[in-house]
């Protein structure tokens, strides 16, 4: 960590600066410029608060030399991580793994689960998404079968083989996950710390959205959390952000894919379907995704008979799906690689 | 609900749309004029799902008329809810009442928040604030004294009667929070809404905290959420929101003081000092604050003679602490008040 | 258009709107519901001012139904167009003709421009960019060689035969412009509408860039500008959007790509090297741009053998560049085309 | 300017480095630290590419000391400046100078013109603001009255004395605002670099508008632009900035005000009629703004009687007026003073 000091400071702040410093075990480098004086803080600074010390008086500004996320970091990591889901099917993601994730929004019943499983199995997706916990805006709105819906979608799994990716939004919620194969965590509760400690003591893959309004910094942080807990097993999606483009739902950052490939080894996939809302861009963006280099893809899939007007919507149709997996095969070995 | 269609429709969609939404419980008024068609909705609409139906292939757009949350709105409730915090001592806030609430960023020990209680309360301060478990962005920070936290709090209490405010971060800490007189959910969590819910099943002030990225609206249906659970004493918070700017932390967006009260009567404060996150500017935006109508403010205050230093920070020192609430009283007579 | 009424509003204030939008030659549909009104406006709405509108005191919201454009607008021009831009080379661009915009951020003499301009020919680049007048934060920045930079990239253009693309700041410059192939107009004056208006006299193709916080309604609405005063040969570029976060330069917004696709027929290009600025990013940003169906990309290469140590700056060298040129080709064939 | 450097850097690299800066008449101070070397650039950096140098790869990143911006800075102009609009009148502004500007939208004709100006003067507006060239964002609405508009506002000047506000889109508009007093660059044209060059050659005052998404020190850039040509006369506007809400038309940053004070001498007024585009919210914005300290308000006005169901726009009648005005005057002695 780097302290740029202002020009106009008491000898006494500068003590108090330093002692304080000190008895948190940090070394000091002093490097004194004709206009500046500038310390250079030596020791594991992962615990120090640099917004505390950006507010000081005599600080002009502070710079974060290490990242202050270590267990993801891929500095100490060169190589990819691999998140295994299904060891006996070799079901894995990162490291040249690439899976597609599919299903429906909300579990709604023993047919829809079933019905949409086995059409996006036939189509190359490797494991059943489908919501059980729904985080909805509205307190009006429908919330989810919540237990019932994650007892369907291990009869689906029964089935079709698939491995199951769910939703948790609350620690009292996780007995309930015991078979659950991936947990997602939403983007709403990217920064619901407690959960993220709970789930740091579980070994379960954890599927981590980014925050709608989150940096990739503090999205390697939350997949710190569950790390500094002892799981390893994270995998980050970027499923959209906040901007004032309002054509699109969120603003798909892309960008994000090689930004985190540099940054960490964890895995990467992309959520087309939240990014956009918008069930025609769902096919262009999973094509970038890929080809920018992501490790992955978890898209919504509905097959709703009696909603067939519903052919616009975030959700595509089994077929659309379909052809958005084939079009993505198409991409894969032309797809960017980090080295 | 207004339902704008597309020009281009097969009347077989159309069908399927209006027989979907009667099943709904909702009746449907056609519009057709020359060049387009549009579905007025009647019935209560608070249950549809915007998104879904703005999705779907022949809709060209969907507005809702009526505002989706209906406890928070001041149509039916055209007068300023008043939330008591401690009605012996005749605290209250809303409806003209005007609240100081001030004190640590965490509690740290017995004589630490017992200090600062006392100097606030002398600079006119009718709350105390502390943080027992804190949400912090890094695994090896410091999280906070967590329980003991919330009994020093109450130790303060006991010595200078003030009411004490403290963020709660699961449902699972929430029977440490009997005595607590005014539950803080932080930004990170206005949309943790299994946890919304549980805090609507108390009788329990809730002071609401705007998320860096949420629309006024979403903050009101957050806020609903409690109410849908029968506890009617929100206060809302706006605490700065994330916009591309980096001199201040966040954005403080005062605006959102007068248009709250436009939607909601629901009483709202400010948070100026981790808004902006520089302690300088935490005057001037607490003027302007009060100027613009709102009901309190929460303050960061520290007394920490050993970081002296820290004149610059978040935090003020009580002196300055007693600045802004001096300066405040003069702006009060003269601020904004709704009709 | 559709105008929304609150429900309590004065007969005569509903005949002032009436009256008034009767006086500007439109039809009025009025829809009256059980719990609200609406105005469906008949007739050219294209010079309404929706916000004035909005901002009535018995409005409760407006909608555009009609997208303000028109020139622009895919609905009355179906097919993608293509804009020439050497007849006799056959380069073009849009509707299936995908092109390489490459060169320095400045032009700096006659040696740089002319070495540059041969590596990225041989690589596949078809047209050179240059800055000769540069957009500079600073006052005390280079400002670019101006018509000197510009007779260097004439000279580079007669020695290659390549087209050039060069930016323009101000009306008064046009005269330099006069054997220039493509103006661009960069992103901070996407709303200089003096000289959008100006540029709509020409017949040559403009190269339009995304402003930082435009909308894509808002860039469609300045190629408009440009369309209105005759000249169809506009370009769109998106090159990166301002958001919160910082890692990148700006954030590139690759949902942009399909979504002007659907709105207007124009081609479509991107910038990879500004929207990211990290050099590292250009190749990933490039693929996923051609696979989500960019009409072509626009890339800073540099070749300055004093400045080796730049190898990581915004602009390539011609040895990256000649690797991101040849993994595009990779890409095209499968990339995502609309209908 | 501080660059940190990566550790993992070869000999050459960080040569070539060095001598680049020497040659630009850079002394280098380096401060080898145990795990990263810090380069500390000596001399005057404001012409030093930062971008440039934080995208070599050998460095980590690069931190400004000094402000880029001069003629703007507080830090060698710790006074307010002042800037004198009319002497003879004694209008200024800085300094303890407070003025509220007003005038409608758009001048539309002499009797409007004056109608306005002579009820904002008996408020206490003392200068009038009025649209001659109006940058719209549609080719087909209303382009002001251009030349014939300027006429018609000095007409206003005549009559009651009043120093007038308009604004310039383009250099080749220069000479008709001779008799104009103040010239306003728009939001849009703050970085039209070329623009503000020709107006850092006049000694007219200029009110200078933040861009929609322009950080405050690239509106101090841009201050700096006309200052460095010789003109010392320029007035900051804060006009709101564009956010994800989407409640108010923009979201004004209030705490832009002080933080522009901290930063620079420059006066600072504030638009809050273009900010919120809600005519209610006008007052309370008004407010706040004095509260924060700003030195004045630019603010819509219209007095159409054919309109009077416009009470609800961003203009606000007459009346309204005067009740802002008046209620601006009761919070000015209690406002925020920087020291």
């Amino acid at each position: 960590m780097v302290v740029i000091l202002k020009e106009d400071r008491r000898q006494e702040q500068m003590d108090n600066l330093t002692n304080w410093l000190k008895s948190l075990g940090i070394d000091i480098h002093v490097c004194n410029g004709e206009h500046q004086t500038i310390l250079g803080l030596i020791g594991d600074t992962s615990s120090v608060d640099i917004n505390l010390i950006k507010a000081l008086d005599i600080v002009e500004d502070v710079k974060r030399i290490q990242e202050p996320y270590k267990n993801a970091n891929r500095k100490f990591h060169p190589d990819d991580s691999v998140v295994v889901i299904d060891k006996e099917k070799d079901i894995k993601i990162g490291g040249g793994n690439f899976q597609i994730i599919a299903g429906p929004c909300s579990v709604e019943s023993i047919d829809q689960i079933c019905a949409i499983a086995q059409a996006v199995q036939k189509s190359g997706a490797t494991m059943l998404r489908g919501g059980a916990f729904k985080p909805r805006t509205s307190p009006y709105a429908f919330q989810g079968l919540r237990g019932d819906g994650i007892k369907l979608l291990l009869e689906a799994k029964k089935i079709t083989g698939m491995p199951i990716v769910t939703e948790i939004m609350d620690i009292s919620q996780l007995p309930l996950f015991d078979e659950v194969d991936v947990i997602q965590i939403g983007a709403r509760n990217m920064q619901n710390f407690e959960l993220l400690k709970e789930l740091g003591k579980t070994n379960k893959p954890i599927l981590l959205k980014r925050g709608l309004s989150s940096t990739l910094q503090e999205l390697l942080m939350s997949a710190e959390y569950i790390m500094a807990g002892g799981n390893e097993n994270v995998i980050l999606c970027e499923r959209g952000i906040r901007t004032f483009e309002t054509y699109t739902r969120n603003t798909l950052d892309i960008s994000a894919i090689p930004a985190l490939k540099t940054l960490s080894h964890l895995p990467i996939i992309i959520d087309p379907s939240h990014a956009t809302g918008i069930s025609r861009l769902v096919k262009p963006m999973a094509l970038a995704s890929a080809a920018a280099g992501a490790d992955g893809l978890i898209i919504e899939v509905h097959n709703d008979p009696a909603r067939a007007l519903c052919d616009g919507a975030q959700s595509l149709t089994p077929e659309a799906f379909d052809d958005v997996a084939k079009s993505v095969q198409g991409i894969l070995p032309y797809a960017y690689k980090l080295n």
